[in-house]
């Protein structure tokens, strides 16, 4: 703006204070606004014809009444009449936050859990446990136990960023005598599986690192894998898990990371044999990469036996385990089990990324876990689990005869391969008008197209609605093939 | 490996069996561990004289009885014995982690909370509240009507990634009736305020984006931004918080994000008066950059008024909120107000960093302050606050008077510049032998040399420990200055 003051030398009050008191009324009046920059004296002097020493006066002594800052050199600029709380919030300047933010580095296909109001849809697409089964009494009293410990106060107290001790201490010993984790292993904990992989990635990849995961795959898993840069290889996944073929090929071409749920694989319920878990960990290790085995799953075993973990093999593996998918959900704790190296450096992560776990629920769970109280709650998730097993079993048998699928031994969930030519993304309009919901396979892509297959995630159900369910979603995919099969019927068109 | 079976063509045995027992044969005594590559069948035939056919049947009835995979084309390799979980863990192979994990893009020189274990040192070192002041009996109230509700069910069930909905709800009504967030803005709660800047600093920058940070700064935020390749630039900060003239440099300079605290900055105290805070708003605005508020500390008002938050000047800042330093750092509640695309980016980042915080906690934190309960444990601690404030006063105007420094209307920490020719770091150690700890200036420094300074942090200690503390600090400054001014005892030489 111009500056144009009425300045009058012939005025008892001296030019600089006339300037001055010019330059407070812009201010009052709002012309000036905070932020905005002052000419600098030697222009200002120059362009109304007066002494720089009298702009440089006029300067100061606006900066000592707190109206501006910086009376000398460059940079003078307004700070403003004093503002109050009260004043209104001013509307926001059009900033342009899609310019400003950075962009997603995939696809908005998250599924977003929670956030499905289907109402009296069967909802085979939430990968969860039951909440009917928690066992909120035996909860509750390992709460109470807690609350009433004097050890409460330090509790609330900042903590270390590798996690309560005595929590710490009852995992690693348990991983110990589980033969699984050696002297030179080391535990963190960690707000579930989720952060422990996050951390994990920033600890061992930078941009253009090659990881190798699994197709289908779980989306948080890939996305954060995504989100820093990495370059992802699909490891196809069979009924036997990775496809070691596959791996090999990843390895070969330089992945140095590989990422593997060997238990009940999310999405597909695959589990690999012994030998596989063994040959996968010679095979990672001779190419020089690391193994991260992620073993959230592993306990819930409905039929058959436990397989020995992938890092009862290499005491190299890096294993993330979880009270998530047994327990509870909404209380965030999981771990990772690793050498000491690997968690050194992990907890510097963990310490940047949020200081450490909530210790409250970390204590909780250790005295659900300590009392005998989970080792129960695990007894009847899992006779639980066995009989939705079997209730999945007899209807997909009994209603999916034109489908492709392995029903599997434990986990959650459970893939579905459609009659060629349908494809599941098309289908799950027509499914949730049935009353029945699902995730379409290109929700776990990499980069191959898995439009023909679907996730069935069962855990979160009972028995009579998986039965129901698939029978519905039976019926859909009858339906749909023989519409496809109809040329007289070209509504519906599944591609 | 070279393989010589010894192959009998007189025999009854074909070869090809002959051969694949020899094969077994190798793996089973480990001659062959999984993993390992066989030979090609060309070249092996070649090598043995054989019919490759011969070869490929050795290979195929070895991959018949599940020892090897692959048994045609290239990459055969052996799968070897079923092994047993109960075998002995194998010593780790000599992985060089040091080449495998991501360097530290910081100095090891983090204050590690809760790790000093001084005995009878009264610790200047940690900024936290006091434990002895945790209203435990409230605190327990508030989680046993949370634990008795039936809604526990659907708190321990998977949540939303943006937080226990009432938790935001009371957060986001409370900011507007407070006037400092509007329409147009929404909250995302974090794992506390530190998750919080992570989240923000993948929302909002990339390898290369300049960032103004103040300085000295609390180094787990200077270090988030160091992780991701942001370029840091220092703005100093004064007794009236981040000093403005510089701040406009750093704009011209190319700054798209200013991260400031204007209520009693960490670590040195300072405050910035509302007309500073106008003027903050404003410039960052017009050189079209991005404030994030720190207003974790703004409650912890012991004398004064509280000032406008800079939220209040503009819609468009970015304010970050934490229960931490208030209530109970131990429990990771915080939370972001910003406008809703900024929230919706927020989000997504942090359902992949963790899915979402602890949901049995926001929910205990809610019901102590919907209940009154955190409003009462607010008086209490700011009553405590404003008789330790008396202390420090009395204390270093008594005992200091040959250092520089601030005392802060609230907060927790305060910045003491040492006589001239003196070293907070060289000093620590005497301090320590002396009885009293504290964090010298170079733990927060961004590009400046700050060896000068130091944080006492006196929020956690009584009035009593705190004048005793600085009296001891005293002494041992007096003494150094001494040394210092004594030629003829060189041993004690501050640089």
């Amino acid at each position: 703006m111009q500056f144009r003051p009425d300045l009058d030398s012939t005025s008892e009050t001296p030019l600089y204070r006339q300037l001055g008191g010019y330059v407070q009324r812009l201010i009052q009046n709002g012309e000036l606004q905070p932020g905005d920059r002052l000419p600098p004296t030697r222009e200002l002097a120059g362009q109304l014809g007066l002494n720089r020493t009298t702009v440089s006066a006029a300067y100061e002594w606006l900066e000592s009444e707190g109206l501006i800052l910086g009376a000398v050199g460059r940079g003078s600029f307004v700070l403003g009449k004093t503002p109050s709380a009260e004043s209104a919030i001013p509307e926001p300047q059009s900033i342009d936050w899609s310019t400003r933010l950075t962009p997603s580095m995939f696809a908005s296909g998250i599924s977003s859990p929670g956030a499905t109001a289907l109402g009296s849809v069967i909802d085979f697409s939430s990968s969860r446990p039951s909440e009917q089964l928690f066992p909120l009494e035996a909860f509750r009293e390992s709460c109470a136990e807690v609350l009433a410990h004097p050890r409460l106060q330090s509790l609330l107290q900042l903590g270390s960023p590798l996690g309560h001790g005595p929590l710490r201490s009852w995992l690693l010993t348990r991983a110990k005598q589980q033969g699984f984790a050696g002297v030179d292993d080391d535990i963190l904990i960690t707000n579930g599986c989720q952060q422990a992989v996050d951390i994990l990635r920033r600890a061992l990849t930078q941009t253009g690192t090659k990881v190798a995961i699994e197709e289908p795959v779980y989306p948080g898993l890939r996305n954060l894998f995504l989100d820093s840069g990495a370059e992802l290889i699909g490891v196809p996944v069979t009924s036997q898990g990775m496809d070691l073929r596959s791996l090999h090929k990843a390895l070969d071409a330089g992945a140095k990371v590989v990422v593997v749920t060997p238990s009940f694989q999310n999405p597909t319920g695959a589990t690999m044999p012994a030998s596989a878990r063994a040959a996968l960990v010679s095979m990672t290790r001779n190419a020089g990469a690391i193994a991260i085995e992620n073993d959230i799953y592993s306990d819930l075993v409905y039929q058959g036996a436990k397989l020995p973990k992938l890092k009862s093999f290499d005491a190299n593996v890096i294993q993330l385990g979880s009270f998530s998918k047994i327990a509870f959900p909404g209380i965030r704790v999981g771990w990772i089990i690793a050498p000491k190296q690997v968690i050194r450096r992990a907890a510097e992560l963990k310490q940047l990324t949020d200081l450490h776990t909530d210790q409250l629920s970390q204590a909780f769970l250790l005295q659900f876990a300590e009392s005998g109280r989970l080792e129960r709650h695990e007894a009847t998730v899992i006779a639980a689990g066995r009989e939705k097993l079997r209730a999945v079993e007899q209807a997909c048998q009994q209603h999916l005869d034109t489908c492709r699928f392995t029903v599997p031994d434990g986990g959650m969930n459970m893939w579905l391969t459609l009659p060629d030519g349908l494809d599941a993304g098309a289908l799950r309009g027509l499914a949730r008008q049935a009353g029945v919901d699902y995730l379409p396979g290109r929700y776990f892509s990499v980069s191959r197209s898995l439009d023909s297959g679907l996730r069935l995630s069962f855990a979160g159900l009972t028995a009579a609605e998986i039965r129901r369910g698939i029978e519905i979603l039976g019926e859909v995919i009858r339906n749909a093939a023989t519409s496809r099969d109809d040329a007289s019927r070209p509504t519906l068109a599944f591609v």
